[in-house]
């Protein structure tokens, strides 16, 4: 298949693109940024411009969209980029899909969720959220959807857990508590630690990518989440274990989201799709790469 | 008090205008198009581009935002343009309102809603919108929600039943049928004509905007929304019934939203607000406009 990656600069896309590669796939990459890998076709492009998007995807089967501001806090701090990245960005992408044949496959992320009214959550389960990441990740989400209904482009929806592996951006927890510990630095855990993440590993989430590329599964949502739930506090002791360190709490950091436990089944029996990485030995496999 | 209307050249911001000042605030109106109104003081500008609507905001207590992309055919073949007004706008007018301390009150809709998980619908019900246009409009108001949060500007959002009332748009149905009966066309119902509608009449929904400008509630949804539902039937019937012309029923148009019956009790407690013009008077008096 030729699949187009948006968002091939970033740590997700990469992976999912070499995945692909991995596969067999023609794949080409699409970011703002510039891009070097000599197997990948590069776009330079902006999602928030119609035209670049609607040129880059002519000749695509499939396009995984993964582009966006997926940093919470820059998403926080200007939510009108986050909107036009995420909601206008998957505008453009339905609307290009539509017009060129191609199916999508969409990174949503579990946080659209909210509040969990029951656990564990599966896709059915209302979606109210309250950040602009969350909430424009989901607008996104419900654009493409609409477009499959509207203007039939085959959109299933791949809602993540928080991922990891490796080429983490430096501002997510792992790269800030490894980094710290290996400067001898003291880590800080934002609040008391306890609220847990299921931490999902990048070659999970790009299998589940490439699987959704040849399935024929559209108009859905599918939770991408390892069963698995590591608390922050665990996070910070593994990484202390390895590079000995001072651990200390401090006060919650305002917008982090509230854990919730999420389910996959539906992915398990839909799509084939299991995690197969356990948290030990992708953690291992995270340290031995820094 | 010193209030900014956006969309003032449209159907509703004209009527929440002219209410405002009836009640002795001083109006700015903002809007794409031009427009003249004696007293109201005019800028010309777009949603999107966050420099003017940053400088509309200054010097005003409240912020009416009733601006965006409201066709809702226009925003099924255009999506992209009604994400960057309902959502990229909202994310502007929520960093505007931080910046220069003004209160919001956002135009929602019930449409965000969904399809009905129960009936009547209250504020806790799940939104789950599956059109660009619910869609767009509930990202915006969860954008301005999560403004109030994280930057401590304060919003009420009111959840606008279908509206109605004089200088409706040429597009909406009321209009349609109107303009055909008129001209002596015959009427086409789209579908059986049985799915209804609380229209809720434009000087209500004035009513709800000056008193949600003046309220302390913020962080909130608030349902605006008249009690009784209108089949499109028997709207199509009172107007036969004073320009006499054929009747007939065609294929439901794709992208119609299903009825459901949406409370406002929660307004009534919270805001002192219900419904005034029941909708015989409110036809009467739009026919008699016409």
């Amino acid at each position: 298949m030729r699949v187009l990656v948006t968002g091939a600069a970033g740590f997700l896309g990469r992976h999912v693109a070499n995945h692909l590669l991995t596969q067999g796939h023609a794949v080409t990459g699409f970011d703002l940024a510039r891009g070097g890998h000599p197997d990948i076709r590069w776009i330079q492009g902006d999602l928030g411009d119609f035209g670049s998007v609607d040129a880059a995807v002519v000749g695509h089967d499939v396009i995984c969209h993964i582009g966006a501001v997926g940093d919470v806090y820059l998403a926080a701090e200007q939510p009108e980029l986050a909107a036009r990245a995420n909601v206008v960005g998957c505008a453009h992408i339905g609307r290009a899909g539509a017009s060129h044949r191609a199916r999508v496959v969409y990174a949503s992320t579990w946080e659209v969720y909210g509040s969990p009214r029951y656990e564990p959550i599966d896709e059915d389960h209302p979606c109210d959220p309250d950040h602009p990441y969350s909430i424009t990740k989901l607008a996104g989400e419900r654009m493409l959807i609409a477009a499959d209904r509207l203007h039939d482009v085959p959109v299933l929806a791949l809602r993540l857990g928080t991922s990891y592996g490796s080429g983490l951006r430096p501002n997510s927890v792992f790269r800030i508590f490894i980094d710290k510990a290996r400067r001898g630095d003291p880590i800080t855990i934002q609040g008391d630690g306890a609220q847990g993440r299921q931490f999902t590993h990048a070659s999970d989430i790009a299998r589940a990518f490439v699987l959704a590329c040849t399935s024929d599964l559209r108009r859905r949502t599918l939770n991408i989440v390892a069963p698995v739930t590591i608390s922050i506090k665990e996070l910070a002791e593994a990484v202390v274990a390895r590079y000995p360190t001072e651990l200390s709490f401090g006060s919650p950091r305002p917008g982090d989201v509230a854990p919730a436990l999420v389910s996959a089944e539906r992915a398990a029996h839909e799509l084939g799709w299991r995690a197969e990485m356990d948290f030990e030995s992708g953690f291992s496999e995270l340290m031995d790469a820094h």
